[in-house]
């Protein structure tokens, strides 16, 4: 899915949400378990109740691999699910990958050839060879780590060097001379408030995947006050609170209500 | 396995190299393919022949999760073995994971329990709270990345703050309060040369995992200069100079000869 896809999906349906599938076993309805994977069943319904209130889909890789080779059946069914009867939505691997040149090719063909996804979040930490072997597929998406919604991103994110440039800024700024703004977001967390505003001034255009929001603490108010551009330019990601808004039966029944709500809310600060 | 095992284990087999299982069905010798599982045979040959001269194996997630489910379960079967039949052999998963705290925690969950690995590699741009998770299993070791063995380390690891001190500094300075020697190495690239001093200067006493030797084109010798403690202190990987040394029925043999080799030259280096 390319840019000028993603900007029409958001206009037409009025929403920038991304549901994170961080599907955890121990946190789905216990009447799933009997099913035959139980994951999967959670999964599929839950994108079938919210996929009217969203733009993509973010399954994070750590919810999969850690059930092993189920895990991993369960994560390819979803994204199968998802590429036959959602071509429409833009699906991110959330795998936070990103290692020497010879290996990043190496995930890159896993994550785009092998799995079908559009987009990948990807560590800069390695620097430009760890990031481009992700670039080199037509219509896929690097997502870079910028500036994350966790406490531990002020350790070393905001590091300022001699210049007063802080890493994250570094990251911005640098990895611009790697792809455009049709080919690489960035993350930045919905709990860093104004710092929306500094990023902005180093990517204009791009488009942010943002975390945060939910059960994480970030506001959506702020996130949008500093961070929405005239195409919208935000991806704004909520998992728990959404999929695990209900432990009933009803459980994709309020997940879809917690996905209209946030839609609604969106639909009026895109006005 | 804690440090004092693996200490003796390197003094009584006089060996600090650790063998790379970057298993790539595309250079893998012809003649396994017929076997059900060509990428599994192949990493036991090379495990059964070149066990006396290593202290450690390093299967590099990449290789496998990119052969899908297949890989998944070729890695399975490979760490299985190993346990079963080495069980004096670091295992560590080269994955380079990091997230968020609960999401870390999932991937802790992954490869400290149901995979059994000792040791992980970890990214430290997502600061403390991605890491700690991983520093909860007695025994296990989290190995941070500090100063990479690609060209892109330049691009960020060596940025220097308005102190002079580089972003890798600071990532070994820092992290030492979260765990200590015990429980945490460093990824350092042999082919970073005398910057092992300025390492050595940080980290004393920590063991360093040391890939870039052989088709990265590192020097073990300029690596043991700087970076040789009492204790060792290194853990020395080579991947593809041994595992691929050789294509025909004789690959297995051959990467024994080649460990041996460098075996060998470590034990000189011990003296």
């Amino acid at each position: 899915m390319n840019r000028q896809e993603l900007i029409k999906e958001i206009k037409e349906k009025q929403t920038f949400l991304c549901v994170g599938l961080d599907t955890d076993i121990k946190k789905i309805p216990q009447h799933l378990l009997h099913e035959e994977d139980p994951i999967y069943s959670f999964n599929r319904a839950i994108i079938d109740a919210t996929a009217p209130y969203c733009v993509a889909y973010k399954p994070n890789l750590a919810f999969y691999e850690c059930g092993g080779l189920n895990g991993w059946k369960s994560l390819d069914k979803t994204i199968h699910y998802l590429r036959e009867n959602y071509p429409h939505h833009l699906i991110i691997a959330d795998a936070k990958r990103g290692d020497i040149g010879n290996t990043s090719k190496m995930y890159a063909r896993c994550f785009f050839e092998e799995m079908g996804v559009d987009a990948l979040t990807v560590a800069p930490y390695m620097g430009e060879d760890s990031v481009t072997p992700f670039l080199e597929y037509p219509d896929k998406w690097v997502i870079l780590l910028a500036l994350t919604s966790n406490k531990g991103s002020h350790d070393f994110q905001l590091t300022e060097d001699a210049t007063g440039e802080r890493l994250f800024e570094k990251v911005l700024r640098q990895s611009q001379q790697w792809a455009d703004a049709d080919r690489m977001m960035y993350v930045v967390g919905a709990t860093q408030g104004k710092l929306f505003e500094d990023i902005r001034k180093v990517v204009p255009e791009h488009f942010l995947l943002v975390p945060g929001i939910g059960a994480q603490g970030g506001s959506l108010e702020e996130v949008c006050k500093y961070g929405l551009t005239k195409d919208c330019g935000l991806i704004v990601n909520s998992s728990r609170a959404i999929i695990f808004a209900d432990s009933t039966e009803r459980f994709a029944e309020v997940a879809a209500e917690k996905a209209k709500e946030v839609q609604q809310q969106m639909a009026e600060l895109l006005k």
